[in-house]
């Protein structure tokens, strides 16, 4: 049993006076550049940018960007203190408005700080900082967790498709749809992961496939349009992706293109698997038709990548976000257990 | 009723001594270049590296390929000067091995030469001209047929999908399956057009939305992982895709990721069309299992726009095409009619 390398997608570098590093994912796979976060405005654009993304990555940076916004305040007024980090809470929610992580996490903050004693407010800065900490140590725990509950599902030989990038490079460490893959390996297991490259944004190309080689994985890439051929083929024996949102039935929000592989592998009677930890669950809301779904920035798809590749004026519908009935869903990796099969009774009671 | 503007996608100028011009299509949308093809290597090239695509535009270009490969031919030997016909063409057949139409058409142009009761060699080239400018208007014709026979399918306010380039720019005039859009516009009718940009080669976002934009049609585009959220949306009425060989069954071989548009009409109840000329039938093909697939070059993923998108070794799965099995199929869209339900009986009646 060995242990895989994942890259170190973010962390806070010294005390309270230090910065957030994290891996500029705009720059992969070309470049390895860290970014050095010192303000909530340079962690609220890598946010908005995509130089950190995955849900749960975005709760970490955002509770490190809480952290950052508050840590200049001057004075010891407690309550002012709260003011101020209600603002920095605001600010950041704004980032990116689908990922139900960025809430959780600044909420999180905010409550463990009005629930605090203290009427020091360094001491709250202090406090928040290794809240923040704890909230990225819990995340790598998470991922190895929902890695261990999902592990046995990838069988000697098997070939399992994903789709965009729920990785080590989404999350803390081990990522939500990889972490079976990387605990598996870690196993032994010999297998084969197929990943689209998902469009426009390529995460498949740029991050996932990156990724999984740099832990010695075996990873093949695809365009999108070749999952159905691929899947024809009889090379797929499972997918795992990720997860932006879950409703409390099971739909399950997540990168475009996500709802076609799951209907593909519904078709091929394919089992289509959700990792997501427990977090990634909106219990506010009833099924997916109420998940807000933007819509991205046309040249994303007109100039993909610096060329022109359209005509520059052409109307493009870009959807950053597709909603997978919770029925083409076999079931749903968690840190608490396995939910399948997928109905709302089951969620409720695993992660109860 | 206004008449459609569409690009001459290639003609032969001149006379015996002229030459072929085609618009390079790996230069759209971004320049408009005319090449001017002066012996069979030009369009050996310009077949094999996707200056002009779709299959009837392949077979007009080989056509007139044969007759820029045979014209230097000296002497006034028919034997000789047939060998020379049968190399040229068995040259030609090697710029791409699954255009059912490339061979089609090199055997419509052998089969004329040796049918030709003339022994003078230099009649003989000038009818091969003729004989392959008469191939570019049957085309033309034939496509204009193509969206007679389709047109009506298109409803007022609908929203056609499309995949690929079966347009204008694929063919000598009209296009397949945009040909029925091209005759419902000129009647008047108002509908909106959806192109999946198709990756690697972006002949949606490239062709189809630019020839569509040009001809006043109201045209999208989107990513190819975008097309089941847009059918969830409701805005799909119907699709359309070409067809690059269909079998005795009407299972169709067309660009990879036609299949999986052809399994997302089917789960959202969609129906889903192809179109194509009675030429694309391969009769010797029972079914759509033995068409072979060619896996193209790993970099058009890997350096999709010129960039570097992914790591520079990592392995790409990549088949030109998919094979949609005809159960997914509606209809078949003939210049002789339309074929609904797909059968192998039906498709033998409405193509004899």
């Amino acid at each position: 049993m060995s242990v895989c390398r994942v890259p170190k997608t973010l962390e806070w570098v010294g005390g309270l006076d230090g910065y957030v590093s994290m891996i500029d994912q705009t720059k992969l796979p070309t470049e390895l550049v860290y970014l050095e976060c010192r303000d909530q405005e340079s962690i609220w654009h890598a946010i908005k940018r995509l130089s950190v993304r995955g849900a749960p990555a975005i709760g970490v940076a955002a509770a490190m960007g809480v952290v950052l916004g508050v840590r200049d305040f001057v004075g010891n007024d407690r309550s002012a203190f709260l003011a101020k980090l209600d603002e920095v809470c605001e600010y950041l929610a704004t980032s990116r408005p689908t990922a139900v992580n960025l809430f959780w996490a600044l909420s999180r903050m905010k409550n463990f700080a009005q629930a605090l004693e203290s009427d020091c407010v360094n001491t709250i800065k202090v406090s928040l900082l290794s809240e923040a900490k704890a909230i990225r140590d819990q995340d790598a725990a998470m991922c190895r967790q929902i890695g261990e509950h999902g592990q046995s599902l990838i069988g000697e030989g098997h070939g399992v498709l994903t789709h965009c990038n729920a990785g080590s490079l989404a999350t803390a460490e081990f990522g939500t749809a990889l972490a079976p893959m990387y605990v598996a390996h870690e196993m032994g297991r010999k297998f084969k992961v197929f990943a689209d490259e998902t469009r426009p944004l390529l995460q498949g190309a740029r991050l996932t496939v990156w990724e999984l080689a740099q832990a010695n994985i075996d990873a093949t890439l695809l365009c999108d349009g070749a999952a159905g051929a691929l899947m024809q083929s009889g090379q797929v024996n499972l997918v795992i992706t990720g997860a932006d949102r879950v409703a409390a039935n099971g739909d399950a929000a997540n990168k475009i293109g996500t709802f076609g592989v799951a209907v593909l592998a519904k078709y091929h009677e394919i089992p289509f698997y959700i990792a997501a930890p427990s977090s990634t669950f909106d219990f506010d809301m009833p099924n997916g038709a109420g998940i807000p779904i933007e819509q991205r920035d046309a040249d994303e798809i007109r100039k993909g990548f610096g060329t022109l590749t359209a005509p520059p004026d052409i109307p493009c519908y870009s959807p950053a976000f597709d909603v997978t009935p919770a029925g083409l869903i076999r079931g749903i990796i968690t840190e608490k257990g396995l939910i399948e099969p997928v109905t709302t009774e089951y969620i409720a009671q695993v992660l109860s």
